[in-house]
C-alpha cells in the first residue's frame, strides 16, 4: 500500500466528513481535515445530525467532553450513517477515566456499527476489558501486547482498531499493520489524538479497505509531524507548521517517508 | 468611501461585539474582533442573553452549531438588541444543508430585525428561496447572478444581504458594494466566513450606512488576507499573519489597497 | 520563593487539571497547562464531573460562556474536589456584567469551598462588593485600592484572591504579592485571562502555600509572555511564541527574570 494512493483520493474526492465531537479540539479536528484538502461539518442537534450523515462521506464521533445528550445524537447520527454505508469512526477519548465514560463507549459499539475504533493504550485497553487505569486523557502504561490487544478487540467488534503511540497499531479481524511515523512533539500539543481520529475519518471516506485508509492516514499524518517538528522550537510552531506540511504534503514525499510495518 | 474612515472609528470607539456563534470558530469570532481593536464578548445563557446585548453595540449571530436551546437564546439577544437599536448581523452559516437550518434562519429572520445577513453564495441563495444544494458548508455554485439574489433578498428582509466569495457582494435595498479584496488562502483556513461575518458586526458597530460599513469591513479583512498570504506557506502561518496583520494595518494601507467597486 | 522552585514541581508531578470552563478559550486553558508540562482534562457532564475532579491534583472553574446546567456541574466537581482536598480556583469572568453572571459568583462562592478566586480588577471589585460596572470581559476602571480590594475579599471568603492587570496582585488573609511580569501584548489575545487562571490551577496542584504558588505561576507566565513580545509583531505569533516560550522556560531564565514584590 502506497500512502500517495490514499492522499490522491482524498485531495480528489474532497469527501464531506461529518463530526460530533468534543468542545475542546473542534476547531482542529475541523481544520486538520481542511489541510487535507477535504470538507468538515460539525452539527450536533438531534434535529440534524441525521440528515447531515447522510450528506457525508464519513462520520467521526469524539467522546472528549461528552454529555448524555451529545451521546444520543451521535446514536441518531451513527444510524444514519450506518444506512448509508459510510464509515463510522468513534474517538474513545478518555475511555477508562470515569464509568461514565466507559458506559457511554459501550452504548455506542453496542447501539450502532462502529467501524473503526481509535484510542491510545490504555483507553483501547480499557474498552477491550483489560484492566487498566487511565489519568485523564493521557497515555497511561499498559502490559498487555498491544497488537493483541488491537486485534482482539477488532474481532469481538467486527471493526478496524487503532492504537496510536509511539507506534501506531491498526488491525482489522485478519491484518494488522504498524506506522512507525510520528513525533514526540504530538505529544506536547492538545488535540492531536482527536486530530489523528480525523484523519481516520478523512481517509475512510475514500478507502475500501478501511485498515489500509487508516493506516495510510495515521502514516501522512506522521509524517508531517516529523516534517513539522524538524523546523520548530515548541508546540505553538509546531502545530502550525502540522497544517502548514499538511496542506503542502506531496504523494511522493508522503511514499518517500512511509514507514509501515 | 474610505476604508480608513470606518477603521478609524473602530479604533476609537472600540465596541462591544456580542456573540451568540458556534463551537467551532468561537475563539476565531472573538479574535478577530480583538485584532481589529473592539471587544468582542460570548454569552449565550438565556437568562443572561438580553443583558449582555444590552451592554454591546451590534450581535452576531452565527448557526454553525446551532441547537433549539441556542436559537432561543439567539432570538431573546436579538429582541434586545431591536429594542436598544444596534445592528444585528446573522451568519446563516450551512443553510441549505439541513431543513433544520433552513428552518432556523426564516424562524430568526421572521421573529427579530436582523440588520445585516452574511453567507455565501449558496447559503444565501437558500435563504432567498432560489434552488440549491450546499455540502455542509463550503461554497457551492450557484447559478443565478449573485448581485440580484443580493438585491432581491435585501429588498424582501429589509436588510443588507453580503455575499463572500471570490467577490464579495453587499447589497442593501438601493445600492451594491462589490469588494475585490481577499486571496484563496481564506478558504483553506476554517473560520474564516465566520470571521468575516465577525468583523461586519465590528464595523457595522460604528457605522450609520450599514452596506458601507460591512463593504469597509470585509475590505480591510481582504486586504489583510492579502498581505498575510504574501508572507505564508499555508493555512497554519497564513492565520497567524492574518491577525498580526490586522492589529498592524494601518489607515493608509487600508486606502490604497481597498478595491470596492 | 523562587519561581524554579514551583516550576520544577509542576514538571516532576504532572499534576491533572481539571476544567470546567468557557467554550471560547477552551483549547487554551488546556494547551497553557499542558505547555508547562502538565496534564489538563475537560469534563463537564454532570455525571462524571465528581468522578473526574477525583483524579485531578486541582480544579479550575471559568464562567465565561456559563448556562445554569455548567453551574450545577461546577458546583458537584468543586464538592467533590473539596472532598478530596485538591485547590479549586474560580476565573469569575465577566463578573459584574450582568445579573446572572454575579448571581452564579455568588452562588459557587456560597456552596463551594473555593480556594482562589481570580479575576481583573473590575471584575474582582464586582465580586468583593464595590460598585463598579465592566464592560463584557475587558478590565474596566476601578478606583479602590487594589491591594485593598484583594486582601478584603481574601478574609471576607477564607481564599486567595488574585487579581491580574498591569500588575498582577495576589493576596491571602495575611500576605500579599504584587507580580510585576507581564507584557502589554497579552491584553491584545482573547484568553490569555482564562489562561492565567489555568496556570494558577496548575501551580496550585504542587503548592503547600497557595498565595505563593500562584504568584509563581503568573510570574512565569508573565516571563514567558515578556520573551515571546520581544520576538513578535502581533498577537498570532505572540500567542504562538507564547506556547514554546513556556514550554522550553527553565528554571534558571524563570528565577532571573522573576520580579515579585
Amino acid at each position: 500500500m502506497n500512502n500517495s494512493f490514499y492522499l490522491a483520493a482524498v485531495r480528489r474526492e474532497k469527501p464531506l466528513v461529518h463530526h460530533l465531537t468534543n468542545w475542546v479540539t473542534i476547531y482542529d479536528c475541523a481544520q486538520v481535515v481542511k489541510s487535507f484538502g477535504a470538507s468538515p461539518v460539525m452539527a450536533h442537534a438531534p434535529e440534524e445530525a441525521a440528515d447531515m450523515a447522510g450528506l457525508a462521506s464519513s462520520l467521526v464521533l469524539n467522546i472528549g467532553t461528552l454529555t448524555r445528550e451529545l451521546i444520543a445524537a451521535m446514536k441518531i447520527a451513527a444510524r444514519a450513517a450506518n444506512k448509508k454505508g459510510i464509515p463510522v469512526v468513534l474517538d474513545v477519548c478518555g475511555a477508562g477515566a470515569t464509568p461514565f465514560r466507559d458506559a457511554a463507549c459501550a452504548d455506542l459499539i453496542e447501539a450502532c456499527r462502529i467501524d473503526i475504533i481509535r484510542g491510545n493504550a490504555s483507553e483501547i485497553a480499557r474498552v477491550a476489558g483489560e484492566a487498566v487505569r487511565t489519568k485523564g486523557v493521557d497515555t497511561g502504561e499498559v502490559a498487555a501486547d498491544l497488537v493483541c490487544v488491537a486485534r482482539k478487540l477488532a474481532v469481538q467488534k467486527k471493526c478496524v482498531v487503532a492504537i496510536t503511540g509511539k507506534v501506531d497499531i491498526v488491525a482489522d479481524g485478519k491484518n494488522g499493520h504498524k506506522v512507525l511515523n510520528g513525533h514526540a512533539m504530538l505529544t506536547h500539543v492538545v488535540g492531536t489524538g482527536c486530530m489523528a481520529t480525523s484523519v481516520i475519518g478523512t481517509f475512510a471516506a475514500v478507502s475500501e479497505n478501511l485498515a489500509e485508509g487508516a493506516a495510510a492516514g495515521l502514516s501522512c499524518f506522521g509524517i508531517a509531524a516529523e516534517i513539522a517538528a524538524a523546523a520548530s522550537m515548541g508546540p505553538g510552531a509546531f502545530k502550525q507548521k502540522l497544517y502548514d506540511t499538511i496542506y503542502a504534503l506531496d504523494g511522493e514525499t508522503a511514499d518517500a517517508k512511509q514507514r509501515i510495518a
